[in-house]
């Protein structure tokens, strides 16, 4: 294993070898490494009272091969059936592809690959390439009774893919990627479910070249995942971007989508509103492949006009006036901003270690200036759309910021230095994994009353456990509320330990009254708090639109949306492993 | 009968008789009048080959008493229940009350009252005083298979609260009209269903007395009905304001709602947005009473400041350059305007006519300038918000408008002229339908690429009518499309002949791939066509959601959102009268 360095930590810096558990859990690029900073390491160090000798020798780094002789149970008279539907060469049956259709990008992912777990495998993993495909195996798998799940890119952290009671799973991105149709005059795109976010952006940015357009657009949706993401992803689970605060939620940038179901084939209407009964997209979108299989999408684009792009940050003296400021923002109906982001003490100060201002003389000035640590709040952000827009936007919100006392750290570049990171900071989790620290996180919508008591639960609930770092944002916010997005880093390596650290969390979440996800969806992770966060009706409702498109329960089952559990499977949360 | 001038047009001027058929299809206030001008009058005397001699005796005016013996078919034993249920005081029988629960504000509603036709009445109206009553009731109807109806504020134009089926109305406003919660941190108001608008309106405009509130608030839905409308009937029918382009639809305005179905209370989860399976709102709103009574809402609320207020008009030298401007704006990203509104060159035309500006200088000004009649288009609007982006958006407006080499009317307040008649021109129908003219509107929904097709369908087939007036207007606009509101004014005083020139309008949108309404909803009136625009698939999730809130189908039966209708019923259309 080759080191970076002779000083620790001994960061690996070796793309995975194929095959490997590592490259089924490894974050983005195979290439790809970004390794915690100085200030990281040291907050590590400090917390977990860790020194140079425990980064140099990593462990269950994963490198060794996933076995291969993990049978398909599936009858062969099925799998030669799905050879003829999808053509032999998109039939997969092989434990490291299959693996790769069933595990995410969360936690309990790495943790079960680390160890070598391999659980909840597909017997097979088919690559449809047209919507009459799909409408081939859903039939098939309906009339034979075998679970279908569904692989996008496979960013999930909520185990929404996971393919506990085996079948099937397909993967989307291989062949139903493309653009089906670009509409300038209605300023829509219609793509395959499984185009991924980056080569979306990157068709929209040259509209001109790649579709004739007088202009060039962009999508508007960059979730931290957009690098691994899949458009598909972003609509069955609910996704937000990063600057979801200008563009929307998908839910405000899907048009329309088709779906094949048991029933058939269903295509919504795809009007910007409308008055003609129940909203269809709404009723689809975050279903999570439990109604149906998602073929394509059209979605809304916008101006891409990137030279108008104003950044903006801010230092608050405390969490209340930089919640009050960020909401009078969100109601003050002038514009909204595009990124915006604030955070709470906790993550202010890492973020200022991450940034090297931790203990520098600036810092000792914001000190003099009762900017203190464990108080001090940082609000970084940015404005899009049209140049007038984005001026305007910037200049108010720098007002409020300054009615509230804050400290601009505008010059600074504050959100410059988020924006270089803000898809690779994942990465550094595999290299705090290899000395046994754990990173996760865990969110959930809130109303801004909410704010206060559900912040102060959770961290109370992390805090109490020893040595744990505890960091939150504000990343979405509304005039009516925000998200509240909590990262944790502990020492862990026990899976059940992180589990009860992580049920604990949500079973907190719920009880403070908040959404039980902003924008991560349910999957199985968060399924069993599901009902009890919604309430009964409206479990009823979910359970009635499953009775009608999928009677036979083929579609993602075993606890998706907690759908498909029975009271014992919810009380014991952790009931997924066969 | 009083006359308000001894010169023809002899305009009813005097308040319906109490009791009269009159009095139930007057518009509004028994003591409001807002007579056609003279304009409007030359205009229909052209049109119609009309002199003053038909102008001077009004026909079928209504001013006889309705009967009052028209039994209630209900059981005794039922009433006696419902009595015990919501109290003596609050169950009535007599036929005009009943009358007044079943008819609504539409056209053929004024035809049947005008002919004396009382029909699909309910056999009693019950005014609930809260949640618990409404639940007995619905409890009491479900179990002894007795059709429920609503009404809130009685202005349908889609026969949406007609008691097809006989059964009971529950008048929710007459008790079940209150503020519950007014919450200024959330920017969130909750009240009860039977809410008017203009009590909503005063209250959130007095925030600071009604509330103690810190500034004052506006609830931003200003539909054409809104001085006889109820916050319930807004949301289940997918309502619109005319100022939705900036405030959205009362589908963006509302956060949450109570109700009551057969299965039970249901409460949404009230979140700005999340990611917890599909929105359940979503699900809720345009479920026009099939599947539960809605009995309180929360609402988003907005800032009062209609000293910001911007008002600007337009003339554009044709409908393609009026529409690109148009769409530009809603593409431009600067911010949107509130009112937005383009007329197309038959409403124009009318338009002149009324502000009293067809035939003088400044048209033949305008002419020379070559906006001729039949071409020029007019645009009004406002902004609103913060005073900064209303004059950012003001301006981008007008900067849009001069490239489309429109000419500014700004100067002449066309806009205030338009919204000092905003909620009265309704009161027009009346003294039109007196001597024989009917005027009546059908709106639909359409993305930016279909407007000059369905426009142009839907204008030839109402124009092969002779003697037809076809005017049409853009009023809520969105990026991606709009909607696209017909108003036909004919000599028409049969219903059968009515209702050949609506049906044959409502086929043509279906069939030019409109949706069948933007902002009326379905009711009872569009039923017929809901399936075939929406396709079967959409259709089958309807009757699922409705098979499982309402299995014995006695909420709004009868054909509202085409749910409990047969093919037969569907191809007769006309099929309500029993």
């Amino acid at each position: 294993m080759s080191k970076s360095a002779s000083i620790p930590p001994h960061w690996i810096e070796q793309a995975p070898p194929p095959g490997s558990f590592r490259s089924l859990f490894k974050w983005g690029d195979p290439q790809g490494f970004k390794h915690p900073n100085r200030g990281m390491v040291d907050l590590i160090k400090e917390t977990f009272g860790m020194t140079d000798a425990d980064f140099v020798a990593p462990q269950r780094t994963g490198m060794e091969s996933v076995a291969i002789d993990i049978p398909s149970d599936l009858d062969e008279r099925h799998l030669a059936a799905f050879r003829q539907m999808v053509g032999e060469e998109n039939v997969q049956t092989n434990a490291y592809q299959r693996t790769r259709a069933s595990y995410g990008a969360g936690m309990i992912d790495a943790l079960r690959l680390r160890q070598g777990i391999l659980e909840n495998l597909p017997a097979a993993v088919l690559a449809p390439r047209s919507t009459a495909d799909v409408q081939a195996v859903v039939q098939y798998c309906n009339s034979e009774r075998i679970p279908l799940y569904v692989y996008g890119a496979g960013s999930t952290v909520t185990r929404g893919m996971e393919a506990v009671q085996g079948g099937v799973t397909l993967d989307m991105s291989r062949h139903m990627n493309k653009v089906l149709a670009f509409n300038e005059t209605n300023q829509t795109i219609t793509v395959q479910a499984g185009m991924w976010g980056p080569e979306l952006e990157r068709l929209l940015n040259h509209a001109p070249k790649a579709f004739q357009a007088r202009r060039p657009y962009t999508c508007g949706h960059f979730p931290q995942s957009f690098m691994h993401s899949s458009v598909g992803g972003w609509v069955v689970t609910r996704g937000a971007g990063q600057n979801s605060t200008y563009y929307g939620k998908i839910e405000d940038i899907v048009l329309s989508q088709e779906y094949v179901t048991p029933q058939g084939v269903l295509q919504t209407p795809g009007f910007p509103r409308c008055a003609t009964g129940p909203d269809f997209d709404q009723i689809m979108m975050g279903s999570e492949g439990c109604f149906g299989i998602l073929t394509s999408v059209t979605l809304r684009v916008f101006h891409y006009d990137p030279q108008n792009t104003r950044r903006f940050s801010f230092l608050f003296h405390n969490w209340e006036e930089a919640q009050a400021a960020v909401r009078e923002v969100m109601q003050g109906e002038f514009g909204l901003p595009s990124v915006f982001r604030l955070s709470d003490p906790e993550e202010t100060d890492v973020a200022l270690r991450m940034y090297h201002i931790h203990g520098t003389l600036a810092d000792k000035a914001l000190r003099r200036l009762d900017y203190q640590p464990m108080q001090r709040c940082l609000l970084l952000g940015s404005a899009d759309g049209d140049a007038a827009n984005t001026r305007l936007v910037a200049r108010k919100i720098a007002a409020v910021a300054g009615r509230y006392r804050a400290f601009t750290l505008t010059p600074f570049q504050v959100t410059r230095r988020w924006e270089k990171s803000r898809f690779t900071d994942p990465y550094m989790r595999e290299d705090l994994m290899d000395f046994g620290i754990l990173i996760d996180t865990l969110e959930c919508a809130v109303t801004w009353q909410q704010v206060p008591e559900v912040h102060a639960r959770v961290r109370e609930f992390v805090k109490n456990r020893p040595q744990t770092i505890c960091m939150t944002h504000l990343s979405h916010s509304y005039p009516q509320g925000t998200n509240l997005y909590f990262i944790f880093i502990a020492r862990i390596q026990n899976i059940d330990e992180y589990l009860t650290l992580q049920y604990g969390i949500l079973e907190t979440m719920q009880k403070s009254g908040a959404a039980m996800s902003h924008h991560h969806g349910i999957g199985k992770q968060t399924g069993p708090w599901l009902e009890g966060q919604i309430g009964s009706p409206c479990m009823d409702i979910l359970r009635a639109l499953k009775q009608h498109f999928d009677p036979n329960n083929i579609l993602n089952p075993g606890g998706t949306l907690g759908l498909d559990m029975n009271l014992d499977q919810r009380q014991k949360r952790w009931g997924f492993r066969n």
